[in-house]
């Protein structure tokens, strides 16, 4: 993995955990000293080494809050 | 970009568009003919291309919705 330069401010919260001990997490996170984005990628138990994964701003993080609310669930 | 078989069963909404008509966009998507899941990812406007990105099972996207429902969102 590039070495890669990050400061996790904030963990939000974890979507899932595996067996590793990989966990799937919303973070709030800044790149090689760049502002915070928001994060969804996976990380090893030490957050040495992480999965691809997206960056959100808060506005796309807002809209996928509407559309979550708005899902129905039951048809997946 | 290596040439993927992905079927999108269905687009469930887009967070946001930039100038160049790329979006970003949660789907529900068959990669490879393999059962689909849910997405999160950049795509053109043709679907030609995507950037990188991360897939969600159904209860990891109902733990992110509950996880957004609690969010203090001015403290960003």
């Amino acid at each position: 993995m590039a070495q890669l330069n990050f400061n996790i401010e904030d963990i939000r919260g974890t979507l899932s955990e595996n067996k590793d001990g990989w966990h799937k997490q919303l973070t709030y996170i800044s790149w090689n000293n760049r502002p915070p984005k928001f994060d969804l990628r996976s990380w090893d138990p030490d957050y040495q080494a992480m999965t691809k994964g997206i960056t959100l701003t808060k506005d796309e993080l807002i809209e996928l809050r509407n559309i979550l609310d708005k899902m129905d669930f039951d048809k997946y």
